[in-house]
């Protein structure tokens, strides 16, 4: 990994580095001749969750998303700044898992389009013009290459932009989703076919030994819509909305306290090295793991300078250095097939980034070669 | 000028309506066969000034404008998230006046593009390998047909992104060049121009009788990379930098109170109605125009809802129905054409917003048909 | 008026200065031989609503105020931080006034010690061991020299302290009672007895000639438990609740705004010169004025320096030239005997600021003896 | 430990309690017959570091404290709202250090009783009518009870208030010196002592079989001008400044990751349960810990209600159930007796805080009786 320096700072070695590109995968998915659709962002997930009140009060009562519409199954919830239907979909299940992420296209003509190149691709794909979810039209779902359950949208209702409607803020707003994570084991594998699909990598984590551990791939002109997280998966690993402001990710830390859920909390609040974001990371009722983000930096020009942090710099992860919970690494979500059945997972046979970093064998720096003062947590693992 | 509800309240009215679409113009510039460059988003104004030390202080040591290379006559900055030679060109001169409104353009071919699409409106076209600012290469520089002197531009050279550079920040850090405001006589005939280039609007001020006053239009997925506000043109409104939160805003205005420059704070800080993002004004050395800017919406989707506010809604401009400067309206920078002579300027013909809404004549209201409570400034002028 | 620097900046005078005490008055009242209460801090005010469900409705639903108890013609309410019954206290009747000013003082022998000092000032004296309000035992009310009906009390029930419950907080949250705020024709002979009373002055506005416009005067070591404001009197200029940080006071526009109540924000927000504390000014259904404001400094040492603003120096009300709406100037709230009559309302004989400061005949600068540019609205009135 | 909620929630217990007062020490101080001084408030704290210029770097360009004046071998600094010569010294020196934790008085007259109380303690007792450090004048010094070098003035230097300086401000502004952490084996034996000196508990925390862990002590009505904390002493935890706002301490957090210098971040930022305060401890060059702290809330009067935290409530601490890395109960900075040697470290008998809430033998819960989720760190240790 070469390392050019982008921001560079006072400090012995520059703050911010731009490696080699994530290297080609060994086992590459082969690419569809056929365009792929063009995908406008990230726009929904549906989450499979066992006790819908329980998880209703945790996504309304709690974080304060906005329900659009409900029944005794499924609650569809939106974001205050969100004018299509909805952001998330809460569906009750016997097993808490992902059945779908789901991604706005320009046009309807682009379902066409995700329809050849999945089936080039030679996956499963569904196509339903009534939708698989209320508030949505013609859809496509696919199992993709990677055995997430991907959809595509043009056709929604629209709805209230809640925007102005300061009544409805609380302290800690939550005004837009912004992205998917999601878990895989072959990091450049993911990453050569989202590129196919028309996604670019904004930010990655590698090692000098030419290991990739992670990548940020966007189409919105931000860090990412979807992050490809090296582990066993196919997994989700979090769905993340954006605040405006840091001060309201806090009140919702602040908000936990006070219900005596802090226990809620699994890492955070913190900023990111990666992505530059102030973050916080929650677990639902369910497990599921929900991060609220907020101000990224805009990716939109064709040669943004994509940002590659050494997996070994403990400031990738948590810009303060503090330490990251090996839950973090190690749990994630289940993800459904088209027919509602967990996706089996695949463990990842490179390196993994716990492994590397934390605990007795890992190894991590803050200035390299320099003496670690110890006393943070993540030392003492 | 119809109502769709698009954000209601409890209030007796709703909050935000959406109306029809900007009229089309009675003189319309015509559409030209040639297809538009596709522009990114707004990149970087050049601005004539005729003390280069005072502004430069002005830009740099008051408000934090990075240099990234500067010379006896010419200073060019940055704001702390861009990764492009510049935002922001201080060029010494004799008349203060904007000699460019630069976009940087999706690809080298795109320069091609925009020489053939203002060839065939018609506009003197100019087009330099070497551009026409450092740090910038291949540029196609135009004299549009509403008398702004646009630029086009792929090819730039690349700086150090400083975003993760926390060491150099300022309480009211400028993270990135947000939009251009316009002033123009006749804004449909702009809307439609602006159309043809490709900007889509995401917001206007009409009134009952027919009357378009404002346009925000966008390419970036924002409220705008520009504005075409109704009045004597072409001139230049203002040039706008946006901040991480609102706290930075005030930051600013603080800091301007210590140096006994508050004079330099033309309006605000306040809320927008348009663009919900909180805002601040501010007069440069020369009176040029500069907007501190934070926290608009997501305005990517092709069908994202316009939002049409009415002129007499003392809310629109500020959301907590702060009364409007004169000045604000009245006042607006020359600009140049291509050979550095400030651009006539032409009276608008139909109504302004200033006489229809503040002073003896205007009228405005907080809920309509609802009788004021009569201390707002607004209604002392 | 002298003028020593205590704040000096790089501009070309000092930002802030401290100048002479407040001038002896031509007609003092006399110094009780018999010892001061020891006060506290400023605890509540009784104001007298006329519409009981519409002023709840501005305190509770809009500014998020505690019911702490309530009946058919009072409404007791508090801030999130206090430990005390109520903050303030809404009583229907038919004139809007103000009943009491309320203070806290150490012991229950300060009870004695008030009925003695404002005995020996020839006040009417009320104690009433059952108190005046719900929730308030053993109590003296005075109607004081200044004509205003001031309360002082030892005995309180102690309510849960919501600091923690983070879960009732609102994006505007107000956490503390901060002060009051006086208008008084005679400002040094009012500056006189509050210390007697054993106030100290913190900061004042005077002007070359020896006029005193105003003095802001403190208990707790805050910048003011109540303030004393040249002009027509005994009224009540406006009461004061805290927030932890500006944003709170942003939301509270944000809100008035979406409730289509922007008509109530009457001044700012913005950033005090006087103070240093950030700002809004309310206006309540009944036109009794309301301040938020959040962070002065700490003044409790003896020796805390005097800051004294010239009356001509655009930035002692607002720090950003801001220009004062003359209703800020002109209205105020009446306030009651202890009878429950209206007190008569006294003409100030010395000059007006506003008169000095706003307006054909006013003068102000932001830098002594330079030109303004002349766009802030305040100089177009 | 009997348990009155004074703050209930939703949750299945109070949130915050109420227990009984910290016990009386088996083995007490005597109270002295002689009045205590009247203290005012803590006022500065002096440090003995072995590398001036690192440790200068640090306070000064890191973290923005101002210079009132300096030598070879020593800095006197002090926060932005302060009008006195420092509110921290820093001394060069061979062995890492507290020389003094010193407390403003009231009058000239308070030193007298300063020396009166500590000689009829037994405490060795210093006088010095020139002050121990520049810009103080009449000081006395002791080695109180404890161990620890208390000092006591009234009569500094006055320097600018730099408040209004918004020109001087960073992003992370310390605007006060708010409270010290003093390490102590004996809590209740050393809140008797202060209680005599007058200082009064706000808080503490206990267990149910009658250990006392820390209390926290003001004089000034915030929570604390100083705390007692047990564990091996006389040591010094910490000095704590205040900001004005949240995001300042992020600033913080984020300009040492861009220096390369996170791992001067021990523990935080977080919300504090006791206090209810925003925090963040760093530690300095020569390992002294210094926190950043904003926003803990009125205690002034007094029948203020003190609260008791259980040791295992895991919100004590931290009030999102953050872990506490052990460094920060293990380490302290050594005290200096007034001939400069450290005193002899005492160990604490009593159960430690740390043994009894983390690690394989602690106990801590978020909600009592329930099971915990496991993830958070603490849990992995």
């Amino acid at each position: 990994m070469s390392k050019e320096p982008v921001v560079t700072s006072d400090a012995p070695e520059p703050v911010v580095t731009q490696g080699d590109p994530v290297p080609a995968p060994a086992d590459p998915i082969p690419t569809p001749k056929a365009p792929a659709p063009d995908v406008l962002r990230c726009a929904y997930m549906e989450l499979v969750v066992t006790d819908l009140e329980v998880s209703r009060n945790f996504y309304v009562d709690v974080l304060g998303l906005v329900v659009t519409e409900e029944d005794e199954n499924t609650v569809y919830l939106r974001s205050l700044e969100e004018f299509i239907h909805h952001n998330l979909v809460l569906r009750k299940g016997d097993t808490a898992a992902v059945a779908a992420f789901s991604y706005r296209v320009r046009s309807p003509e682009d379902l066409d389009r995700a329809v050849a190149f999945y089936t080039e691709l030679g996956c499963r794909v569904e196509r339903r013009s009534e939708g698989f979810t209320k508030g949505i039209g013609d859809s496509v779902r696919v199992e993709d290459p990677l055995g997430f359950p991907y959809e595509f949208f043009y056709d929604v209702e629209h709805v209230e932009r809640l925007a102005w409607r300061y009544d409805l803020y609380s302290p800690g707003a939550l005004v837009r989703i912004d992205h998917f994570n999601q878990v895989t084991p072959d990091v450049p594998r993911a990453v050569k076919y989202m590129e196919d699909l028309g996604f670019r990598v904004t930010e990655d984590i590698q090692d000098d030994e030419g290991t990739t551990y992670a990548a940020w791939m966007r189409r919105k002109p931000t860090v990412h819509d979807t992050a490809m997280t090296g582990g066993a998966g196919p997994r989700m690993h979090h769905v993340a909305f954006a605040t405006h402001e840091k001060h309201n990710i806090i009140a919702i830390c602040d908000k936990l306290g006070a219900l005596r859920m802090s226990d809620a909390i699994e890492r955070g609040p913190g900023r990111h090295g990666v992505s530059n974001a102030f973050y916080l990371y929650l677990r639902d009722p369910d497990g599921h793991r929900v991060e609220i983000y907020t101000q990224d930096y805009y990716t939109g020009d064709p040669d943004n300078p994509r940002v590659t942090w050494d997996v070994h710099d403990n400031q990738r992860r948590d810009w303060w250095g503090n330490p990251v919970v090996p839950s973090w690494y190690t749990d994630a979500s289940l993800v459904l097939d088209l027919d509602g059945n967990p996706q089996q997972v695949h463990e990842r046979e490179e390196k993994s980034e716990m492994a590397v970093t934390i605990g007795a064998d890992g190894f991590s720096y803050t200035r390299k070669g320099d003496d670690e003062k110890g006393f943070k947590l993540g030392n003492t693992l």
